[in-house]
């Protein structure tokens, strides 16, 4: 079946030099499209047929079914008749009001520059009208639209964002997966007919500039084809010029292998790497899919996500915000309230974070919650500052002034700031009396700090 | 049955000299039970069948039914099958995530010192298992539990709120009420059967200390016998030296007769009122019922919240503010967020509100924004002001300083603030200079007059 | 209530003599309407909210919430979620397939001349819209149509039956009803607002010919003030010329007052009554109500069921014979075979059941499985003899045949058969030879007698 | 996938010398295994989503949505809510009072010989947990069980029924197999992912006695592979040495290649047919699935059926008589009823139709309504006479006497019958006169001829 679609695919183009091998070496020297690097921060979005129950997890069917938690088990035998199947859950899926031009005016008004949805989770159902998951998709089942296209219309017509796709690898309980698993992948039903033409398949139809692969089963890249894939993603593909995608491509290659890493999930380091990274994290701190049954306090409030957003910007990754839309296709209010107030808090400050680079230091030697991003080409080094300095001054150990150059502005205020050179201890700057309304912003600060060295 | 029912209900009691007779004369002459008035803030929670499509209005039914609004007939028409009717909702009413030991511990967090509930709305619903409303009630149908009675009790055991129930007097559709309505009220099969057997039912079962009634459906006191219910409750009932009533009994007594004063939904005057009244508002703006589809600029800020709050009790109002929990029985964040917000504010600003009376100036007369209350045994005016001044000078055109006694401080910040009289223009107080983290709370401040005329 | 009511129905008729009073002495007086005693044979319909289920027993409320009983547990927890009630059945109870002429069509070709519906069960489910069950009806909840209306047309409108409806007076959770009996009756809050508004209701709307009342729930005709009701009916009500009773008011009540007897259920003595009486039976041995899950041998073959017609006229009954529609309101073929069985025995045999009268034997003498049934104004006896002679010849114990007069016929074959007086003992009559197609019809046979003692 | 498949399965037995090869002119040598032949009678069962709406016919999917006959589209518009799809349909075939045992008993007392039940008609969903139908199968969805294995081992364990399925090639609506038609056929993705892989694991798990192949989708037996599956299913599988197949394996191969002939479906053409053939009908005339709303007249009297089995197998044909079970799993009792009908009738007569052969001549060339069968071991012709003369004598044309050695019997009844000789007219055979009871049955009987040419 393989051979029978590659034939159909797109032939490669000629005039086109580089060509890269369906090998690690060969694919790891691809560089990352500069696009990725520049926009710094995107929305996750974690929908399917998990946000029915909307209890406990995503995984709420391998919870439920396979490590049988008593408290899924519990919420199951409370609320469905005996007898009821996950895939009772698929017509409940309903998606009513879900409206994707809505969903883009959020997610733009947000400050995000890329959105990545996932197109099909471990449960195996595609939000689009899949050709190798009869059944078991968005177009069939539950919502009979294809959600992954009018999401990809909506963000494409009426912003600038980039559209991304997750796609899990494996399905927990796709009996073709289960069957190779029983036989330790020497048998690859599940690639062939399944994974792989599904990954091809969405990429022809949609076109997406991030495909963020997921969920390797424990089975290796040999048994997935990943290289192979990725050497026509990257060679053959209609996004091959401007794709981006992560490390999670089959046991071992997280964090090694593929386009940027994501290591983990919720990574931030607190330091510089070396390689590009996102750190991917969640509003709802304990779940990337829609949880009904939440208190206020299990979602971060906007000051924690601002710093989540400094101090990953600051070290060189990206921010991948993840919400968890319900099943019937609204993004909650208090999502679109961290959303709006993110979006917020960028208006002001963007030009710290967007189209910037990380600096020599990352968080300043002496003053605690102050973070640095760099703009090179500006000569403008950005010091955000997360607390309100009560004695008026802020002591920055970092810079190193240049008599006579070296200007300082509070981001969102008029007029230049006072300073006082430190010598090799940096500098002091001295914030402005301001009254509330007066304030750039309510939760983190930008000191622009022009020519420094 | 009237007679039948009465005649279990507890006798008068011995020793008790003041009774009243069924006239609004009389039950008019009642004092209002003094709680009612120090408390000053209550939530207000409209709950019920409605609940479940979450559409539009609480008043779906009778939009969708009898007014035939064209976006209610579509909602149905594309999510429901034909000859859907509103009873097919009442099972889908299932208030499964309902626990009344959090919504008490949300409310408790708000700062609110009272609740309503709507025990049962126009629709006819009865969300206590009333034997009255056999098959149309919360027991019987959807969630199969007494709500009210779980309420209450969470209410009563973990927290100091005094517990209110809303009663309708009238239902859209209830045959019996269309009955005496085609017959002009000239037959009273509806309140005989139905509304007053519910009201004595509530009272007995659940000693509710406010007796919020609504919805005469253009039927006067008479056709409901209001003063009768009311002279009994004045009197004889387990809560006839606590109970609260309202001004809604009848065509014609609202603004004029029973309790305190709700005149009109949202009636907010921006003035002295010589009744004791309330402002019954919604912090969605346009429904009281919760609405499925909903953007985030249809809620009130935390700011206008306050600023309601500030107006209304200045006013001499108590201010109840409505929320609308979802089918599944869950508040959701975005009222939860604007509860433990309003509470954050209380927190700081709590002695300004709470047992306070209106003083001699509402709103100042100098600068817009600000809002007196009194406490007379303290002999303390606040100034609660909603726009930090930019000058650091804060004008005030009302009081009148008394030199060597007069005091001013800032709720929430230690030390004294300078002032100076402007004589019979009032007086100019000095604001402090505060970083955020300073600030006593967000959003509205108060300034503590000590001996002021 | 009921004094209002009563008020608006219609005044006594001027002219008419002869009127009952409010006691049993009185109403027993009256002569049963003559229509009743010749139509022989009827349809008993029960339909309701326990067609839903369909299992057990249209009791299946009380057998499982009450009882208990362990195989009616068993079925809900397998079948059902947690905490459904008997109540979610009822928008289950869809009704789309009940077409009332279809319905009219099948009645007709059974030969029955009555049809008695279950207007409302001991569930209390009303399968018109009552003004007095709001939300437990058919035409709020579940059809969405007065199924009482509609067959009433159909029947009407397109055959000669005789229209009747079946009342249950008590209701098993009624909670007027509960606390009625918790107070030993000496309150009436149900039948004040519930049953007795009922009755009037249907009487005025349906204007029924059978009036077929059930379910005292223990309470006496007192409580039920049926002597009352009767008064009304037989005096001033629109079918008091013509309505049937039974005799089942009140406790005590059966077999002994009222109209027709029907003393218990499948009543059927086997000799003849002096008071007319109805065996009312079952189709589906087992149930009264539609059953989904049971074998052929749960219901009577034809043989069978024609013994049962012939045995209780014969002995001066009526048979009202039931059918249980299933809940999307078809008539299950099992139902249809036997109805036109039925109609094509009484095609032929008819003459011998219709407005016969019981003769002065019921079985015969000599022969068993003879039965006899008598036209006086014709002369005319008529022997059912439910087994083919094997010898070829019947001897008939009980006619004395008189020379030169006494003619033998075998109903739907030619010609005179030929007889042999034994004198006192009777006589002999001689069968003709018949091939399958020839005779007459399958399951029982008729000699017409003509002039005989 | 195929191939590894293939890898798995049994090898070739060593020591059988006959193998077919993947040709229609080596695969049509194979002798059809004798049980087949001797059984002569067999029930049908087609069940499957389609009997859940019940409405129409099993093509009911494909009326409704593709044919969009205004019938089917009314039906779903009056009954579901908009956006219902098929698939949602799925859920609702709960099958929770199907009792694999009580069909056995049913299936049994009907006198069938073996059963043949759609393990996936051409809607594609499995009627067992296939590993290549993930989620739109049977285990996965609506029972939650593998009903192809519990009615195998009940037909096993408690009758001598073989067991038989039916497999549709073709599925409507699966993209794969759109997609290869979409492609004129020279894309085979549907046979290699679906059918194939399906046919293999129906055959290793189940071990079917007959596979019933239809549904050719005017694809090409290439296209299919049947000849390379029917190779191994006669060289290789499990049941190689008994299995017996149909013709339906591809455009043009009906009624001319595989095993038996269909022909079409009710072919019944009413003289010998040199290849053996079957008949397959159905009881209700109109539908293979169950129909909920259905009128007596849609389905066959058992005189009729009597006389279909009879014809057909006087042809040399097998009878195939389909029932179609509803959603919940009952078989429904007008079914039952015709089943156990036809059971009574072979109790007496099965002797003339099981293990007989076709006679010189199959209706009698004198008298209508008289077919033969044949046992040449016991030199005994069978006359089926489906009218009783009503002369008392039956002349048949065809068998010729034989003076001193031929004798007639009527089977149930006890002695030799009197016949004359019509020399090469034939004879005449006197019948006895008989009482119904008397009679062996009532539906057709049979004439057990003894030495004649």
């Amino acid at each position: 079946m393989l051979l029978l679609l590659l034939f159909l695919l797109p032939s490669p183009q000629p005039g086109r030099s580089a060509r890269y091998d369906p090998t690690w070496e060969s694919l790891d020297s691809r560089p990352l499209p500069p696009w990725f690097d520049e926009v710094k921060f995107g929305i996750f979005i974690h929908w399917g047929v998990f946000s029915v129950p909307g209890f406990g997890s995503e995984w709420f069917w391998w919870y439920w079914q396979k490590e049988k938690i008593p408290s899924y088990v519990k919420f199951m035998e409370t609320n469905y008749p005996p007898g009821f199947s996950y895939e009772d859950f698929g017509p409940l899926f309903t998606a009513e009001s879900f409206d994707a031009n809505q969903w883009a005016d959020i997610l733009k008004a947000s400050g995000a520059k890329y959105v990545v949805l996932t197109s099909k989770h471990h449960e195996g159902f595609t939000l689009w009208g899949s050709r190798y998951s009869w059944n078991w998709n968005a177009v069939n089942v539950g919502p009979k639209r294809d959600l992954v296209a009018e999401l990809a219309t909506s963000i494409r017509n009426s912003t600038e964002l980039h559209f991304g796709l997750y796609h899990s690898l494996f399905e927990w309980f796709n009996p073709l997966f289960l069957y190779d698993a029983s036989n330790v992948f020497t048998t690859r039903q599940f690639p062939t007919a399944k994974s792989l033409p599904e990954l091809y398949e969405i990429v022809m139809k949609y076109q997406p500039e991030i495909l963020w692969s997921d969920g390797d089963g424990n089975a290796p890249d040999t048994y997935w084809n990943s290289t192979g894939f990725l050497a026509w993603l990257y060679n053959d593909s209609p996004v091959r010029d401007t794709v981006v995608t992560n490390d999670r491509w089959g046991l071992g290659s997280i964090c090694k292998h593929g386009g940027y890493y994501t290591c983990s999930d919720r990574y931030n380091p607190g330091y510089l790497l070396p390689h590009k990274w996102e750190n991917c994290m969640t509003i709802d701190k304990q779940s990337w899919g829609y949880r009904r049954n939440t208190r206020l306090s299990d979602y971060f409030t906007i000051e924690e996500l601002v710093k989540q957003l400094v101090e990953t910007v600051s070290c060189g990754g990206n921010l991948l915000m993840n919400i968890g839309p319900t099943h019937d296709g609204r993004i909650d209010l208090i999502f679109q309230e961290r959303l709006r107030q993110m979006g917020v808090w960028l208006e002001v400050n963007g030009e710290a974070i967007y189209g910037t680079k990380p600096w020599r230091t990352q968080n300043d030697t002496v003053t605690p919650g102050v973070w640095y991003t760099f703009k090179p080409k500006e000569d403008t080094v950005y010091a955000i500052f997360l607390n309100w300095p009560i004695s008026g001054t802020l002591i920055l150990g970092a810079p190193k002034t240049i008599v006579g150059e070296t200007q300082v502005k509070l981001i969102g205020y008029e007029g230049q700031l006072k300073w006082v050179s430190l010598g090799e201890e940096g500098m002091t700057v001295a914030v402005p009396q301001l009254t509330p309304d007066q304030l750039p912003c309510q939760w983190g600060w930008t000191l622009q700090l022009t020519t420094v060295n």
